[in-house]
């Protein structure tokens, strides 16, 4: 039977001493005039040892045109088959259109995981969660303020409504491979999401140049286990130099993240 | 000045007594071992005089694999200039992500509207807004069942969270050229959306088999002046036939719709 995301993932975790994602999102406006592809095989290379995840960017693939995905495969190839990739789509649609987009991204490109717009319901989540062996993290908290405008409205209940989908996810999760995402820059509301599903991974993005946040963020997400988060960080990692140490400088920021986010990990619950 | 998306689809609309938009929505199962853009190019070929917009839906181009948007663009090759298309792709992201989704979209392939995803708020939509001549479709009240697990639910100040969609689409509208995705089968709630943005075009899909939906969401949609709807048909349409009459099918299928909404409109508010 084919290794599952969460297994992979979890090997990863144990293998590099890692829950830090990078965020594969390049701006063709950092890049310098490097090739794409060949920016992002440099960031990989010096970063394999130190993730437990990659989560391209499929917008700033798609912005490249027709060859973007082409372009998005060959940026990917040097990730080794252990490593979990994410794809950060947030694709969400009804039924019939959420099958079609499962398959693209399931079985025309193989991710691993991807991330998913829960705001058509359920039948925009399902065929995803259909993938058993893949992971499906749905929306919950953006880590952008305007998230607020619809996920932090009060409900006539009570509950946020971001509170909402994190019980909806809940009840989907027939397979055991539901995931959540929830923005680094709202530490209380990922405390709320991690109460509600106890056991789900959190995909968390929005981890800034604030040493505060990253902690509150970590210490909100953890499991009873110290586990069961996936820190994402792209422009701090990918953008860390402009010159042509570019590479060893995201290896540089990288480290630090990683030993940050496991030195929080230890001292949480002491 | 370039002509913008709703003063083409206002002349479209005009030239063909069209408020029908055909849905390419090609589901490889469904094709027969037809030629996916040589049966489209039929379609369009027959349909061309009959409608005011197409509406191609990305995702069934992407499960295509990394030839997809070659492919789709194929597919259009035969769309005369003066018909608008809506790139039915439902994006929504960070501000961040959704400014190079609205880059794939508006600059790459040049659709004249698309439909974005509401869920991460004002800057999720704002990046799209911001091509002042292209039109954009936030998605309001889905066509589908399960559209009502976020979209219906009630706010602790009594709006429906769909009703707080119209509204905030209302306010971030500055350059006048957004409009609303509202579901056929829901006519109160089309209704409801119509009476909060009494004049922003209505892209209203999941027209189905049953005669009286489509009578009961024409006459939900229309504005004062007996426009401002784009009724969508996706699967009546391209399937109307599994013979090799498939696109005289199409046409007659087209032309029953056409004629239907124009009746519809003819006796609104007499």
């Amino acid at each position: 039977m084919a290794v599952t995301f969460l297994e992979k993932l979890r090997a990863a975790q144990r293998r590099n001493q890692s829950f830090l994602c990078v965020g594969l999102d390049p701006d063709p406006a950092q890049l310098q005039g490097r090739h794409l592809p060949s920016f992002l095989h440099a960031i990989i290379e010096e970063t394999l040892d130190l993730v437990c995840a990659y989560k391209p960017n499929l917008a700033f693939f798609e912005a490249l045109g027709p060859g973007g995905m082409n372009a998005l495969i060959e940026s990917l190839a040097p990730i080794p088959e252990e490593i979990p990739v994410i794809a950060d789509a947030k694709r969400g649609d009804i039924g019939n259109t959420a099958v079609f987009y499962a398959k693209a991204l399931f079985e025309q490109y193989d991710f691993d995981a991807a991330t998913v717009n829960p705001w058509g319901g359920e039948e925009a989540v399902r065929p995803f969660l259909d993938y058993a062996d893949k992971g499906v993290f749905v929306w919950c908290r953006g880590s952008n303020l305007s998230s607020a405008d619809i996920q932090e409205q009060t409900l006539a209940d009570g509950r946020k409504v971001f509170e909402l989908v994190a019980e909806l996810t809940r009840q989907w999760n027939v397979h055991g491979n539901a995931g959540l995402v929830a923005g680094a820059p709202y530490p209380e509301e990922i405390a709320r999401v991690r109460q509600i599903c106890p056991d789900m991974p959190l995909l968390i993005p929005g981890v800034g140049a604030q040493a505060g946040d990253l902690a509150a963020s970590v210490k909100a997400a953890l499991d009873a286990d110290r586990g069961g988060i996936i820190i994402n960080s792209s422009r701090q990692v990918l953008y860390a130099s402009k010159g042509s140490d570019f590479a060893r400088a995201a290896r540089r920021v990288a480290q630090e993240l990683r030993d940050q986010i496991n030195r929080e990990r230890e001292s949480f619950g002491k």
